[in-house]
């Protein structure tokens, strides 16, 4: 569909040549969506004279809505204010925020008031909703109309407003305070008989997200009822935008990159392409706060030194408890927190979970841990330690599936996010306890192993 | 939105106390797709008692559609085939087939009989399609026209097609052949003059998929253009169905499931409210795996026995290099998996990733490594250790972040699923590995540690 690798070949070839005007006219026949890993492909300097060009062709604003956003600070150093805010000024309102909200602090103020003062305004209002609310995602270009409109009377509306806009997928009826009565569907209209009025062929009661709802939540409802735009409303149910769902699914793609990097214990600004120095400060601290986790962990192996010391077979045997403890700790966690993240769990039924994960690990305990005790049994020729072996994966794999269930519960509950710090608190408690117990019940059998 | 807790509170003791025509009213107000939560909180024998009511109102196959699979098994028991045959009947072909698929194998034969006869061929038809392909996921419910058509004419034929169905959202434009030649959206319909023919206002060459294009490229497609339903042709552009949004939010979400699922070594059917048996079952051949992997780091410790009689306190050490490490390794395969899903990288882009994860490896292993060091150094009051373990560590953490970039994109050059068994790859290599290094630096260094 995109052969990009042959267009960043003939693009860096004509760049090279100095004959801009073809490689501005190769520009124009790719698609802003296909600009990103073309874009991925060239050096600074190359990028700088394409985003000249780009801009040149006035479709900056498409392509810089599509591209992703480590690659914006190259393309901002290499503009001007002035542009900066012509590009702005041509965006939806909420494409227009995320993209303002990219752009370094201290030229905010001077592209602001470059911009026409009722976009101005729009912008101070729109910055007003918390981040990851649906005020900030919504567009507030929408066609509202009265319910006694008829059918041919809304097409000639929809007509007069152009065809160009997201937002013409459902007309929007509502009363004289601006409050949602109905929606209807485009395609409903078009079926109508042209003199009925839209009063008696919308969809009443229609699903509608509240302005300061959770951009997750309102994805939720967008992917479970299968609409194509949800209506957003204040408190009064008054209408003030809509959320189309192809920034939906920016949602739902954005927040399942959230949902994996905070498992790993990562930054969502840390993607393939971040230059490194800024990987490696945003992921420097959690990698400390883990340092700090596995000396617990050295700590309690330190507690048995003098057992070590006797038996040091013992040691053998530690990764083993480690890696099966940590590997069965993320998969109830996995489970638990990806099942939360597409709400289909409660409270309630969370503790059901909690309950099914403990019995799982314990039967994976029992059947692994006797296969493990089996195989150290054999290699060093002592039951014993076969024995303590088997009794402390038992207990190390029943407490992480205990854990991996109970800890993102237990955050959802407290209102934090499930998924960050879970992977963290479940693989410490779980290692530092698993080695607890593989050398403490070493340390009572000791004349046993000796 | 939607008061599961307290519908199911109702609905419990409406069902206990017998008053089956309210439970059935209550039920009626309930849209199918907050049947789901609901269901997870009842008993199977409630279940079924709720399922006959719903067979009744003809709901069922809206309902069976928004289920989660893993409801399915108790919902098929408590239903015969010709009531499961009468509700396949109703569905679109791309859901009758998958709901078709996950009704046990020896009931396929009963059912498909009893299916009307075009039914059965169309499904017949369907199943010769890849699984995951487009083919399978496409709706062939679908509006084609040819270009003289006028607006007004196309409008007329919208109405007749009826206002149910999914695929109205675009008009597909097709030659004598059945060759796709253009979209028209329906919105431009609306908007356009209606004696305008809609070869003149369509969309030319429009984005398609070919029917055997993957279902995750699919997506991608979609997501990309921001398009409400992509078209799917064959090898001669002849159009066959259509892909509709709605579709591509559940695949969305299903490979992202998918790929986090992965990454922890988990099968995409075990799911929070998958029975237990059946969760030990799709667990336990990887976590014996694991055990396989995990033997490999305590037979590298066994090599080592004899150093580590010697100074017990390199034992200490070990979760620090295996925790670490382990950590490490997940964060890169996390970001580089997780732009691949995205479609962010290609092969050549995907060395430069491996290069700058082994970068970030080493940077990170540097200045953890050393801080670690420093803690062993004043812990154990010997700077030799501390050395050890930050050399160790510095091993470690490089050759982490570059198994960690290097795996999936070998894998996926290979053609295989970049998520699947890297981690357990990367962790296994990465800890051995690891070990390896910290404990053969230990024996180097026997006399100064001693």
């Amino acid at each position: 569909m995109a052969p990009t690798e042959v267009t960043t070949r003939i693009l860096r070839r004509l760049l090279a040549s100095g004959v801009h005007s073809r490689a501005e006219r190769l520009l124009a026949r790719v698609h802003p969506a296909d600009l990103a890993p073309l874009f991925a492909d060239l050096t600074p300097e190359e990028i700088r004279t394409v985003v000249d060009l780009l801009f040149r062709q006035r479709r900056a604003a498409q392509t810089l809505r599509e591209l992703p956003p480590e690659m914006l600070p190259t393309i901002f150093e290499a503009v001007d204010d002035a542009r900066l805010a012509a590009v702005c000024g041509r965006l939806e309102i909420d494409d227009m925020l995320e993209l303002f909200e990219r752009v370094p602090e201290e030229r905010h103020d001077p592209i602001l008031a470059l911009l026409p003062a009722e976009k101005q305004a729009e912008l101070r209002k729109h910055e007003l909703y918390a981040e990851g609310s649906a005020g900030r995602v919504m567009t507030t270009n929408i066609l509202a109309v009265d319910e006694k409109l008829t059918a041919q009377e809304a097409i000639e509306k929809i007509r007069a407003f152009g065809e160009d806009t997201d937002a013409v997928l459902y007309l929007y009826v509502v009363d004289t305070e601006g409050r949602l009565e109905g929606v209807v569907p485009i395609r409903r209209l078009v079926a109508s008989r042209p003199d009925r009025p839209v009063g008696e062929i919308m969809i009443r009661e229609p699903v509608s997200a509240s302005v300061d709802t959770d951009q997750e939540e309102v994805a939720q409802l967008v992917a479970r009822y299968n609409l194509l735009a949800i209506p957003v409303t204040d408190l009064e149910r008054r209408l003030l935008g809509v959320i189309t769902v192809d920034d939906v699914i920016e949602v739902i793609t954005e927040e399942a990159t959230e949902d994996i990097y905070h498992l790993a214990g990562l930054d969502e600004e840390d993607r393939v392409f971040t230059p490194p120095s800024q990987s490696i400060r945003k992921r420097l601290p959690w990698q400390f706060l883990n340092l700090g986790a596995v000396f617990i962990s050295a700590w309690v192996v330190g507690l048995f030194e003098q057992t070590l010391d006797k038996i040091v077979t013992l040691a053998v045997f530690m990764p083993v408890i480690n890696g099966m403890g940590g590997n069965g700790g993320v998969q109830s966690l996995t489970v638990v927190t990806r099942a939360m993240a597409l709400g289909e769990i409660e409270f309630s039924s969370g503790l059901r979970a909690v309950g099914k994960e403990l019995l799982v690990g314990l039967v994976i305990g029992l059947v692994v841990g006797a296969a493990a005790g089996g195989i150290a049994w054999m290699w060093q020729g002592n039951p014993y330690l076969g024995f303590t072996l088997t009794a402390a994966m038992v207990v190390t794999l029943t407490v992480a599936g205990l854990l991996g269930a109970a800890v993102p519960v237990l955050l959802k509950a407290l209102r934090q996010d499930p998924a960050l710090g879970s992977g963290a608190i479940v693989v410490t408690i779980t290692d530092a306890f698993g080695l607890f117990c593989f050398l403490g019940l070493g340390t009572l059998l000791l004349d046993r192993l000796a």
